[in-house]
């Protein structure tokens, strides 16, 4: 498996349910379709270069000001960005996490250090996180944590900021999944990365943006192209920024969902990892993936994070039809 | 005005008719829009990380293979990319040209040194463009040029080509425009940057490419963030890189309409200069753009294009009432 492969990958293969995927469960609003839809005539002419309606419209919604938002061609251009602003010499990266940031540190030639989690404290934090931090010009952290789905301890994360304020270093946060739970964001303490892409399910139209000091913000906007961002994003974003209601009917189906998932996982054998998130992390047998492929259902096989393993796997939290087609294929190879 | 502000920035403005871009004057296909519209249903999920369909299209339209081809989000993001992928100490770039350039190499740190087209040539690239060539790692080259429109000297191009890739120095050649004209490409003796935002009148949509040897577009690929097109995007590139009949039916009208503006603007007492492109760039007063603007029409002043003044434009070259109108407008305001 390539090293930098990513969930969400069914190109090529004939996948019925994509599991692999960490998006919203109900998938695309109407609302936001209908916006992109209408706003077709467009497609033509040149973005705002500013994006200032919709940079507006995010400053709202996350309580900040304008100028402290940057949008970006969803949350992996804003993490190459974001490197490049810090340009590293050192970075600490969190393993296993997503792989984007160390493909970013790789493409700027940062030496890069690791701080592995471990299994048996549940993929948790631990206190010498910030040790470990010493020296790195640069970390960062995904919270909650992708693909293992866990919140970080928010004391531990927030002695980071101040750690890494101090010393000049760049502790960047990556919260593209934070609104599906109840963790306290970094916003304000360090620079945080957030994306439309999982929240409302707009994973095809490529939008994410920046939470940071507006000094920050301007040395992140001058590593970003020209119109990075497309008329349809822009458009869907500003119809979906305020959309809590959505957001509400997805996160109390994530959490219900959830816990149905991880029982039914556990009582099918399976080692399950607690989530916070719309996904959740398993441990089974190596090769599971490829059997339920072949039954049309797609997972996420862990065999390319540093730290797991061949045998361990991300699984999304679906719609409750969806998930009992799960278990039943899972039934039937396991059987 | 700012120093890297574009044409096609009619927000904030009341605009009715947009001179101030470089689009093809059809504005876009309905068979692309449609082609867009019908694909929604896949813009909550990841687009192809290899972009294998899109990428196949184009090096088919290209006569090359696809490991010589690079998708990108627009044109400006692989001027970035590019950018990266060689890391100059120092670079060449002509001057007035498109702006982008020199912003994708200050955001290296690179030294930028200028060669000056002079107005006296009607802004030809003259045969000492190969020795102020000597000590760059790298230089741009958009041909036909932008703003100015002429087509460069192909013998002096294909020596600069030469001489680069002996030296281990980069030559990236802009051809965004070339589409419209009948200059040779560079293709296969430098690497080569085109988008579908000018051909094809899809500026909101945001699709470029590069053409490259095999090794340079791996080193490219490395700079770029995961998913950088759209679905949006993506969908308009594969139903736009065979319509040749759509490019032909624009080429149609912008050799007429070049011809008609061109004369009728030296009429109304403009200095204009050749255009192989879609635009025209004229001399005339300054303030001219505010008055017009002041009628609804927007034009491109250069007064931020070093080497050019505030009384220097770039007109679009549109349809015939729509240029029509502009005559029209600028009669009212000359007369």
């Amino acid at each position: 498996m390539n090293r930098f492969a990513h969930g969400g990958d069914t190109y090529g293969k004939s996948v019925r349910l994509d599991f692999s995927v960490n998006t919203a469960p109900l998938g695309p609003d109407e609302k936001i379709l209908s916006a992109v839809r209408e706003g077709e005539n467009f497609f033509g002419v040149y973005p705002d270069i500013e994006y200032r309606d919709l940079r507006e419209k995010i400053a709202r919604r996350e309580s900040v000001d304008i100028e402290n938002v940057v949008c970006s061609n969803g949350a992996s251009e804003m993490i190459f960005a974001v490197t490049r602003a810090v340009m590293p010499k050192t970075a600490l990266l969190i393993s296993p996490s997503f792989s984007e940031y160390e493909r970013a540190l790789l493409s700027v030639g940062a030496e890069i250090r690791y701080y592995d989690l471990r299994e048996e404290d549940g993929f948790a934090l631990r206190g010498d996180f910030l040790d470990a931090l010493r020296g790195a010009d640069m970390a960062f952290v995904c919270n909650p944590n992708n693909p293992t789905g866990n919140v970080f301890d928010r004391d531990i994360l927030e002695k980071a900021a101040k750690q890494c304020e101090k010393s000049g270093a760049v502790l960047a946060a990556d919260e593209c999944f934070i609104d599906f739970t109840d963790a306290c964001s970094l916003k304000g303490k360090a620079p945080v990365i957030k994306a439309f892409t999982k929240t409302y399910a707009l994973a095809g139209l490529r939008l994410g943006y920046l939470i940071a000091d507006g000094a920050f913000a301007e040395k992140v906007k001058k590593q970003l192209p020209a119109w990075n961002v497309s008329i349809a994003a822009a458009l869907a974003g500003e119809a979906a920024a305020y959309d809590t209601a959505y957001i509400e009917k997805n996160v109390s189906i994530i959490k219900k969902e959830r816990d149905f998932l991880s029982k039914r996982l556990s009582e099918a054998g399976f080692k399950t990892f607690k989530s916070d998130a719309n996904f959740l992390l398993i441990k089974g047998a190596a090769g599971m993936d490829k059997k339920l492929l072949d039954r049309g259902i797609l997972i996420r096989s862990c065999s390319n994070f540093r730290g797991l393993g061949g045998n361990f796997y991300r699984v999304a939290v679906k719609t409750r039809a969806e998930n009992e087609e799960l278990i039943r294929k899972l039934g039937d190879i396991c059987g």
